[in-house]
């Protein structure tokens, strides 16, 4: 089974500078890792004026590009949000998945929490793996400095990669 | 069969714009398709600064994301260019894949021709379904217009959707 772990906080609690840390400390350690951002709003991954974007928006149903380094995809769901268990089955194989968002669904979590923020935790401990925080808190889960991917990735390895 | 139509043409043919063209045509025509454009060079489908883009470049094997509307995939493919048949193995059922580029590919193709460009046709006639072209040409295949999608549309259809 593919370990899925959501990356959960409020908004300006720094889940992409999280994710920037335990990305390259999970590379350094071998392991192949994908990421899937939870997006409420309308994103616009490409570029417009670039060839992909004019296809996309003459009405391509999926557009995709490839070069020796890398390939992408752009695809329309019609008004239904693909489910992250969708989503992951189109990936190569992985070690990994890492999500930034999807609080509300049944993955184990990491929140990422800042005392600037205020008004405690998103997520109950049964849902916690660890907390990433800037202040010290008072529950029964691993609470690691915000900054310590190091210490982070120990315990998604220990858990769900040996 | 999944049919795979090629528009190609040199640098500045306008194979964009009439993908622009087709991809309307075709979709009012009630078909699903997807587009591929194959790219020489390095691409950067992302906008610096975004969430997915900051993930994969930390080190994101792959990095997907999805509202709604649409989702989107990154992957990397260290330096081997993931071939046009594995790609159209990643789309949702589809009538029609069209790319813009793969010239040298082994599907059939509709070659796009300015007579500004000077120098003939890129293809052989036996490759070609037909040629969207700003001036008369002496061959033995179908010639339109270079704007003219409806009648273009008219021979993808006859010829791979019915």
């Amino acid at each position: 089974m593919l370990p899925i772990i959501s990356v959960v906080g409020k908004s300006g609690s720094g889940k992409t500078t999280l994710l920037e840390k335990l990305i390259p400390e999970i590379k350094k350690r071998g392991y192949k890792v994908a990421t899937v951002k939870h997006d409420a709003h309308r994103f616009d991954i490409d570029k417009p004026g670039k060839d992909t974007y004019r296809h996309f928006q003459a009405g391509a149903d999926v557009t995709m590009i490839a070069s020796k380094e890398k390939m992408a995809m752009i695809a329309r769901t019609y008004g239904e949000e693909m489910p992250l268990d969708e989503l992951v089955k189109k990936l190569p194989s992985m070690d990994l998945v890492l999500t930034e968002g999807y609080k509300s669904g049944d993955k184990p979590k990491i929140e990422v929490h800042r005392k600037e923020l205020k008004r405690g935790l998103l997520c109950t401990a049964e849902e916690l793996i660890c907390v990433a925080t800037n202040e010290e808190l008072e529950i029964n889960v691993p609470c690691f400095d915000i900054n310590d991917a190091r210490r982070i990735v120990d315990v998604i390895e220990d858990k769900f990669l040996k």
